[in-house]
Protein backbone atom coordinates (compact mmCIF):
# COMPACT_ATOMS: atom_id res chain seq x y z
CA UNK A 1 0.00 0.00 0.00
CA UNK A 2 1.06 3.27 -0.49
CA UNK A 3 2.03 5.65 1.74
CA UNK A 4 -1.16 7.49 3.80
CA UNK A 5 -2.05 10.92 1.60
CA UNK A 6 -5.38 12.90 3.00
CA UNK A 7 -5.56 14.67 -0.13
CA UNK A 8 -6.81 11.16 -1.86
CA UNK A 9 -10.72 11.12 -2.91
CA UNK A 10 -10.60 7.53 -0.24
CA UNK A 11 -9.25 9.24 2.42
CA UNK A 12 -11.70 12.52 1.43
CA UNK A 13 -14.40 10.21 1.28
CA UNK A 14 -13.53 8.77 4.96
CA UNK A 15 -13.32 12.67 6.38
CA UNK A 16 -16.92 12.96 5.01
CA UNK A 17 -18.13 10.27 6.78
CA UNK A 18 -16.11 11.11 9.99
CA UNK A 19 -17.94 14.99 9.55
CA UNK A 20 -21.28 13.13 9.00
CA UNK A 21 -21.04 10.93 11.45
CA UNK A 22 -21.87 8.58 9.38
CA UNK A 23 -22.88 4.95 9.98
CA UNK A 24 -20.80 2.65 8.03
CA UNK A 25 -19.61 -1.08 7.68
CA UNK A 26 -16.30 -2.27 7.59
CA UNK A 27 -15.70 -5.62 6.39
CA UNK A 28 -12.18 -6.71 7.71
CA UNK A 29 -9.90 -9.31 5.85
CA UNK A 30 -10.53 -11.96 8.90
CA UNK A 31 -14.03 -11.87 7.66
CA UNK A 32 -15.05 -9.93 10.67
CA UNK A 33 -17.95 -6.76 10.06
CA UNK A 34 -17.98 -3.65 12.28
CA UNK A 35 -20.56 -1.62 12.62
CA UNK A 36 -19.95 2.19 13.72
CA UNK A 37 -18.92 5.57 13.43
CA UNK A 38 -15.39 6.93 12.19
CA UNK A 39 -13.99 9.63 14.42
CA UNK A 40 -10.61 9.85 12.95
CA UNK A 41 -8.21 8.16 10.39
CA UNK A 42 -4.53 8.71 10.25
CA UNK A 43 -1.58 6.55 8.08
CA UNK A 44 -1.66 3.23 10.10
CA UNK A 45 -5.35 2.77 11.49
CA UNK A 46 -9.21 4.21 11.58
CA UNK A 47 -10.78 4.72 14.41
CA UNK A 48 -14.66 3.23 14.76
CA UNK A 49 -17.06 4.40 17.61
CA UNK A 50 -19.44 1.19 18.02
CA UNK A 51 -22.28 1.15 20.24
CA UNK A 52 -22.19 2.20 24.00
CA UNK A 53 -19.64 4.59 22.68
CA UNK A 54 -16.71 1.95 22.51
CA UNK A 55 -13.74 2.92 20.21
CA UNK A 56 -11.85 0.35 18.28
CA UNK A 57 -8.74 1.12 16.63
CA UNK A 58 -8.88 -0.82 12.59
CA UNK A 59 -6.00 -1.44 11.16
CA UNK A 60 -5.66 -0.44 7.41
CA UNK A 61 -4.06 -3.39 6.38
CA UNK A 62 -6.89 -5.20 7.99
CA UNK A 63 -9.28 -3.32 5.85
CA UNK A 64 -11.50 -4.98 2.64
CA UNK A 65 -14.05 -2.67 1.71
CA UNK A 66 -15.89 0.15 3.66
CA UNK A 67 -19.71 1.26 3.29
CA UNK A 68 -22.56 3.39 4.68
CA UNK A 69 -24.75 1.55 6.38
CA UNK A 70 -27.88 0.17 3.94
CA UNK B 1 2.68 -3.72 -4.12
CA UNK B 2 4.39 -0.71 -5.83
CA UNK B 3 3.07 2.65 -6.03
CA UNK B 4 0.03 2.95 -8.10
CA UNK B 5 0.89 4.32 -11.65
CA UNK B 6 -2.31 5.12 -13.52
CA UNK B 7 -0.39 4.18 -17.12
CA UNK B 8 0.13 0.53 -16.31
CA UNK B 9 -2.09 -1.40 -18.77
CA UNK B 10 -3.95 -2.68 -15.50
CA UNK B 11 -4.82 1.13 -14.17
CA UNK B 12 -6.02 1.64 -17.97
CA UNK B 13 -8.04 -1.27 -18.39
CA UNK B 14 -10.17 -0.31 -14.90
CA UNK B 15 -10.19 3.56 -16.38
CA UNK B 16 -11.91 1.79 -19.24
CA UNK B 17 -14.39 -0.13 -17.51
CA UNK B 18 -14.83 3.21 -15.79
CA UNK B 19 -15.43 5.12 -18.51
CA UNK B 20 -18.03 2.09 -20.12
CA UNK B 21 -20.03 1.33 -17.14
CA UNK B 22 -18.80 -2.48 -17.78
CA UNK B 23 -20.84 -4.22 -14.92
CA UNK B 24 -17.70 -6.09 -13.05
CA UNK B 25 -17.48 -9.11 -10.50
CA UNK B 26 -14.53 -8.36 -7.77
CA UNK B 27 -13.30 -11.08 -6.20
CA UNK B 28 -11.73 -10.34 -2.60
CA UNK B 29 -9.02 -11.87 -0.96
CA UNK B 30 -11.57 -12.20 1.75
CA UNK B 31 -13.28 -14.45 -0.51
CA UNK B 32 -16.67 -12.20 -1.27
CA UNK B 33 -17.62 -11.48 -4.48
CA UNK B 34 -18.63 -8.15 -5.22
CA UNK B 35 -20.78 -6.74 -8.22
CA UNK B 36 -21.46 -3.79 -9.80
CA UNK B 37 -19.86 -0.57 -11.58
CA UNK B 38 -16.67 0.87 -10.83
CA UNK B 39 -17.15 4.76 -10.33
CA UNK B 40 -13.56 5.84 -9.48
CA UNK B 41 -9.92 4.36 -8.78
CA UNK B 42 -7.35 6.01 -6.54
CA UNK B 43 -3.95 4.80 -5.28
CA UNK B 44 -5.53 2.89 -2.02
CA UNK B 45 -8.71 2.06 -3.19
CA UNK B 46 -11.42 1.67 -6.17
CA UNK B 47 -15.01 2.98 -5.53
CA UNK B 48 -17.79 0.43 -6.27
CA UNK B 49 -21.13 1.37 -7.09
CA UNK B 50 -23.72 -1.63 -6.53
CA UNK B 51 -27.79 -2.10 -6.57
CA UNK B 52 -29.38 0.94 -5.18
CA UNK B 53 -26.70 2.84 -6.28
CA UNK B 54 -25.04 2.29 -3.04
CA UNK B 55 -21.15 2.94 -3.18
CA UNK B 56 -18.66 0.89 -1.65
CA UNK B 57 -15.08 1.92 -1.43
CA UNK B 58 -12.79 -1.10 -2.00
CA UNK B 59 -8.86 -1.20 -0.64
CA UNK B 60 -6.60 -2.25 -3.28
CA UNK B 61 -4.83 -4.58 -1.18
CA UNK B 62 -7.86 -6.72 -0.61
CA UNK B 63 -8.32 -7.45 -4.21
CA UNK B 64 -8.07 -10.67 -5.79
CA UNK B 65 -9.18 -10.52 -9.17
CA UNK B 66 -11.48 -8.89 -10.98
CA UNK B 67 -13.51 -9.66 -14.53
CA UNK B 68 -16.10 -8.40 -15.90
CA UNK B 69 -19.15 -9.68 -15.83
CA UNK B 70 -20.18 -12.64 -17.38
CA UNK C 1 1.78 -0.10 5.64
CA UNK C 2 4.19 3.16 6.19
CA UNK C 3 6.62 2.95 8.69
CA UNK C 4 6.18 3.43 11.89
CA UNK C 5 5.43 7.07 13.42
CA UNK C 6 5.00 7.44 17.01
CA UNK C 7 3.64 10.93 16.64
CA UNK C 8 0.62 9.44 15.18
CA UNK C 9 -2.75 9.21 17.18
CA UNK C 10 -3.00 5.71 16.97
CA UNK C 11 0.71 5.16 18.40
CA UNK C 12 -0.40 7.66 20.85
CA UNK C 13 -3.42 5.67 21.53
CA UNK C 14 -1.61 2.39 22.63
CA UNK C 15 1.12 4.26 24.10
CA UNK C 16 -1.59 5.10 26.18
CA UNK C 17 -2.67 2.16 26.82
CA UNK C 18 0.51 0.84 27.92
CA UNK C 19 0.65 3.72 30.74
CA UNK C 20 -2.64 2.95 31.97
CA UNK C 21 -2.30 -0.26 31.85
CA UNK C 22 -5.27 -0.89 30.08
CA UNK C 23 -7.16 -4.27 29.67
CA UNK C 24 -7.25 -4.76 25.78
CA UNK C 25 -8.52 -7.32 23.02
CA UNK C 26 -6.62 -7.94 20.23
CA UNK C 27 -7.73 -9.53 17.05
CA UNK C 28 -5.17 -10.72 14.67
CA UNK C 29 -5.51 -11.82 11.13
CA UNK C 30 -5.81 -15.50 12.27
CA UNK C 31 -8.98 -14.77 14.00
CA UNK C 32 -7.18 -15.03 17.13
CA UNK C 33 -8.53 -13.10 20.25
CA UNK C 34 -5.73 -12.15 22.46
CA UNK C 35 -6.63 -10.58 25.71
CA UNK C 36 -4.13 -8.65 27.89
CA UNK C 37 -2.09 -5.39 28.74
CA UNK C 38 0.27 -3.89 26.26
CA UNK C 39 3.86 -3.42 27.55
CA UNK C 40 5.50 -1.76 24.87
CA UNK C 41 5.14 -1.24 21.27
CA UNK C 42 7.96 -0.84 18.52
CA UNK C 43 8.21 -0.46 14.78
CA UNK C 44 7.60 -4.43 14.01
CA UNK C 45 5.86 -5.20 17.43
CA UNK C 46 3.61 -4.82 20.18
CA UNK C 47 4.17 -6.37 23.28
CA UNK C 48 1.26 -8.23 25.23
CA UNK C 49 1.03 -9.31 28.64
CA UNK C 50 -1.40 -12.10 29.67
CA UNK C 51 -2.59 -14.15 32.44
CA UNK C 52 0.39 -15.17 34.84
CA UNK C 53 2.46 -12.37 33.44
CA UNK C 54 3.70 -14.00 30.14
CA UNK C 55 4.72 -11.92 27.65
CA UNK C 56 3.31 -12.91 23.39
CA UNK C 57 5.11 -10.83 21.16
CA UNK C 58 2.48 -9.82 18.47
CA UNK C 59 3.60 -8.55 14.75
CA UNK C 60 1.69 -5.07 13.82
CA UNK C 61 1.30 -7.30 10.24
CA UNK C 62 -0.84 -10.05 12.12
CA UNK C 63 -3.51 -7.20 13.71
CA UNK C 64 -6.74 -7.01 12.36
CA UNK C 65 -8.23 -4.41 15.58
CA UNK C 66 -7.59 -3.52 19.03
CA UNK C 67 -10.11 -2.20 21.45
CA UNK C 68 -10.01 -1.71 25.22
CA UNK C 69 -11.78 -4.95 26.58
CA UNK C 70 -15.41 -4.71 27.42
CA UNK D 1 7.44 -7.50 -2.89
CA UNK D 2 10.04 -5.50 -4.37
CA UNK D 3 9.04 -3.78 -7.15
CA UNK D 4 8.04 -5.38 -10.10
CA UNK D 5 11.89 -5.56 -12.74
CA UNK D 6 10.96 -7.49 -16.05
CA UNK D 7 14.49 -8.73 -16.06
CA UNK D 8 14.00 -11.31 -13.59
CA UNK D 9 13.50 -15.09 -14.30
CA UNK D 10 10.05 -15.39 -12.80
CA UNK D 11 8.75 -12.10 -15.04
CA UNK D 12 10.92 -14.02 -18.07
CA UNK D 13 9.18 -16.99 -17.50
CA UNK D 14 5.70 -15.64 -17.33
CA UNK D 15 6.81 -13.34 -20.43
CA UNK D 16 7.49 -17.03 -22.04
CA UNK D 17 4.50 -18.70 -21.38
CA UNK D 18 2.51 -15.03 -22.46
CA UNK D 19 4.56 -15.71 -25.92
CA UNK D 20 4.14 -19.53 -25.86
CA UNK D 21 0.10 -19.29 -25.59
CA UNK D 22 0.91 -21.71 -22.38
CA UNK D 23 -2.05 -22.84 -20.76
CA UNK D 24 -1.33 -22.34 -16.93
CA UNK D 25 -2.90 -22.75 -13.66
CA UNK D 26 -2.84 -19.83 -11.57
CA UNK D 27 -3.76 -20.89 -7.61
CA UNK D 28 -4.23 -17.65 -5.86
CA UNK D 29 -4.32 -17.06 -1.88
CA UNK D 30 -8.02 -17.01 -1.73
CA UNK D 31 -7.57 -20.66 -2.90
CA UNK D 32 -9.35 -19.88 -5.86
CA UNK D 33 -6.97 -21.73 -8.80
CA UNK D 34 -8.00 -20.13 -12.50
CA UNK D 35 -6.53 -21.64 -15.38
CA UNK D 36 -6.28 -19.50 -18.74
CA UNK D 37 -3.78 -18.27 -20.81
CA UNK D 38 -1.68 -15.13 -19.97
CA UNK D 39 -1.95 -12.37 -21.89
CA UNK D 40 0.84 -9.61 -20.31
CA UNK D 41 1.51 -8.95 -17.59
CA UNK D 42 2.70 -5.17 -15.47
CA UNK D 43 3.37 -3.70 -12.01
CA UNK D 44 0.30 -4.99 -10.28
CA UNK D 45 -1.23 -7.37 -12.64
CA UNK D 46 -1.64 -10.73 -14.57
CA UNK D 47 -4.43 -10.73 -17.58
CA UNK D 48 -5.28 -14.16 -17.76
CA UNK D 49 -7.97 -14.74 -20.66
CA UNK D 50 -9.61 -18.19 -19.62
CA UNK D 51 -12.56 -20.04 -21.81
CA UNK D 52 -14.89 -18.10 -23.85
CA UNK D 53 -11.82 -15.41 -24.12
CA UNK D 54 -12.68 -13.80 -21.27
CA UNK D 55 -10.10 -11.53 -19.66
CA UNK D 56 -9.33 -11.79 -15.96
CA UNK D 57 -7.52 -9.33 -14.08
CA UNK D 58 -4.94 -11.02 -11.45
CA UNK D 59 -3.26 -8.93 -8.98
CA UNK D 60 0.06 -9.86 -8.20
CA UNK D 61 -0.71 -9.69 -4.15
CA UNK D 62 -3.37 -12.17 -4.51
CA UNK D 63 -0.75 -15.21 -6.32
CA UNK D 64 0.38 -17.69 -4.47
CA UNK D 65 1.90 -20.07 -6.80
CA UNK D 66 1.74 -20.35 -10.94
CA UNK D 67 2.47 -23.48 -13.38
CA UNK D 68 2.19 -24.72 -16.74
CA UNK D 69 -1.13 -26.89 -17.11
CA UNK D 70 -0.30 -30.54 -16.17
CA UNK E 1 6.86 -3.98 7.26
CA UNK E 2 9.39 -1.75 8.31
CA UNK E 3 13.25 -2.74 7.09
CA UNK E 4 14.58 -5.27 10.16
CA UNK E 5 16.07 -3.35 12.54
CA UNK E 6 18.73 -5.13 15.10
CA UNK E 7 18.10 -2.73 17.42
CA UNK E 8 14.51 -2.95 18.00
CA UNK E 9 13.34 -4.19 21.08
CA UNK E 10 11.35 -6.63 19.02
CA UNK E 11 14.19 -7.85 17.48
CA UNK E 12 16.71 -7.98 20.74
CA UNK E 13 13.98 -9.98 22.57
CA UNK E 14 14.29 -12.80 19.57
CA UNK E 15 18.07 -12.31 20.36
CA UNK E 16 17.76 -13.19 23.32
CA UNK E 17 15.63 -16.16 23.09
CA UNK E 18 17.92 -16.82 20.64
CA UNK E 19 20.92 -17.29 23.21
CA UNK E 20 18.92 -18.89 25.78
CA UNK E 21 17.78 -21.18 23.27
CA UNK E 22 14.66 -20.27 25.02
CA UNK E 23 11.29 -23.02 23.93
CA UNK E 24 8.82 -20.92 21.70
CA UNK E 25 5.37 -20.97 19.79
CA UNK E 26 5.11 -19.36 16.49
CA UNK E 27 2.04 -18.78 15.58
CA UNK E 28 1.80 -18.47 11.78
CA UNK E 29 -1.10 -16.68 9.73
CA UNK E 30 -1.50 -19.67 8.61
CA UNK E 31 -2.88 -20.49 12.13
CA UNK E 32 0.23 -23.22 12.63
CA UNK E 33 1.53 -23.83 15.20
CA UNK E 34 5.44 -24.19 15.48
CA UNK E 35 7.06 -25.10 18.55
CA UNK E 36 10.93 -25.33 18.92
CA UNK E 37 14.20 -23.08 19.81
CA UNK E 38 15.25 -19.73 17.67
CA UNK E 39 18.46 -20.66 15.87
CA UNK E 40 19.16 -17.49 13.67
CA UNK E 41 17.01 -14.75 12.44
CA UNK E 42 17.71 -11.88 9.50
CA UNK E 43 15.85 -9.15 7.50
CA UNK E 44 13.61 -11.97 5.84
CA UNK E 45 12.94 -15.03 8.26
CA UNK E 46 13.69 -16.62 11.24
CA UNK E 47 15.22 -20.04 11.99
CA UNK E 48 13.41 -22.47 14.22
CA UNK E 49 14.89 -25.75 15.69
CA UNK E 50 12.02 -28.63 16.76
CA UNK E 51 12.21 -31.95 17.66
CA UNK E 52 14.99 -34.00 15.79
CA UNK E 53 17.21 -31.01 14.94
CA UNK E 54 15.22 -30.35 12.06
CA UNK E 55 15.47 -26.72 11.15
CA UNK E 56 12.41 -24.68 9.26
CA UNK E 57 12.77 -21.61 7.66
CA UNK E 58 9.84 -19.23 8.76
CA UNK E 59 9.25 -16.09 6.68
CA UNK E 60 8.64 -13.33 8.86
CA UNK E 61 5.67 -11.98 6.72
CA UNK E 62 4.01 -14.82 8.07
CA UNK E 63 4.06 -14.46 11.56
CA UNK E 64 1.37 -13.88 13.60
CA UNK E 65 2.41 -13.95 17.52
CA UNK E 66 5.75 -15.42 19.23
CA UNK E 67 5.56 -16.34 22.91
CA UNK E 68 8.12 -18.43 25.52
CA UNK E 69 6.49 -21.99 25.76
CA UNK E 70 4.09 -22.02 28.08
CA UNK F 1 9.08 -7.98 3.46
CA UNK F 2 12.69 -6.02 2.41
CA UNK F 3 14.14 -6.18 -0.68
CA UNK F 4 15.88 -9.58 -1.57
CA UNK F 5 19.33 -9.52 -0.51
CA UNK F 6 21.20 -12.86 -1.46
CA UNK F 7 23.69 -12.07 1.22
CA UNK F 8 21.09 -12.91 3.29
CA UNK F 9 21.34 -16.26 5.61
CA UNK F 10 18.21 -17.38 4.80
CA UNK F 11 18.70 -16.73 1.07
CA UNK F 12 22.25 -18.30 1.33
CA UNK F 13 20.17 -21.54 3.04
CA UNK F 14 18.06 -21.67 -0.03
CA UNK F 15 21.19 -21.27 -2.40
CA UNK F 16 22.46 -24.60 -0.85
CA UNK F 17 19.35 -25.93 -0.77
CA UNK F 18 19.28 -25.57 -4.85
CA UNK F 19 22.85 -27.04 -5.09
CA UNK F 20 22.13 -30.05 -3.03
CA UNK F 21 19.41 -30.71 -4.90
CA UNK F 22 17.48 -30.89 -1.65
CA UNK F 23 14.06 -32.37 -0.90
CA UNK F 24 11.74 -29.72 0.50
CA UNK F 25 8.59 -29.39 2.37
CA UNK F 26 6.99 -25.47 0.81
CA UNK F 27 4.25 -24.45 3.23
CA UNK F 28 2.37 -21.84 2.09
CA UNK F 29 -0.16 -18.85 3.26
CA UNK F 30 -3.19 -20.55 1.60
CA UNK F 31 -2.09 -23.65 3.45
CA UNK F 32 -0.73 -25.70 0.51
CA UNK F 33 2.33 -27.80 1.33
CA UNK F 34 4.17 -28.21 -2.16
CA UNK F 35 6.69 -30.65 -2.31
CA UNK F 36 9.92 -31.25 -4.68
CA UNK F 37 13.47 -29.43 -5.27
CA UNK F 38 14.38 -25.81 -5.45
CA UNK F 39 15.78 -24.71 -9.21
CA UNK F 40 16.28 -20.58 -8.60
CA UNK F 41 14.68 -18.56 -6.61
CA UNK F 42 14.96 -14.66 -7.50
CA UNK F 43 13.25 -11.38 -5.59
CA UNK F 44 9.96 -12.08 -6.07
CA UNK F 45 9.62 -16.11 -6.45
CA UNK F 46 11.24 -19.63 -6.23
CA UNK F 47 11.02 -22.11 -8.96
CA UNK F 48 9.92 -25.98 -7.14
CA UNK F 49 10.52 -28.93 -9.59
CA UNK F 50 8.27 -31.25 -8.33
CA UNK F 51 7.03 -34.60 -9.75
CA UNK F 52 7.47 -35.67 -13.22
CA UNK F 53 10.00 -32.66 -13.50
CA UNK F 54 7.25 -29.91 -13.22
CA UNK F 55 8.01 -26.64 -12.56
CA UNK F 56 6.23 -24.20 -10.29
CA UNK F 57 6.37 -20.53 -9.77
CA UNK F 58 5.69 -19.88 -5.98
CA UNK F 59 5.89 -15.90 -5.22
CA UNK F 60 7.65 -15.49 -1.66
CA UNK F 61 4.61 -13.47 -0.87
CA UNK F 62 2.97 -16.34 -0.14
CA UNK F 63 5.26 -18.79 1.61
CA UNK F 64 4.38 -19.14 5.23
CA UNK F 65 7.92 -21.88 6.12
CA UNK F 66 10.38 -23.98 4.25
CA UNK F 67 11.99 -26.90 5.49
CA UNK F 68 14.03 -30.06 4.76
CA UNK F 69 11.79 -32.98 3.75
CA UNK F 70 11.88 -35.57 6.71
Amino acid sequence: MSEFNPGLPSARLLQEFIKNKQEIELKLLTDDLLLGKLLWQDDDCVCLVGQYEQQTLVWRQAIAYLKPKA
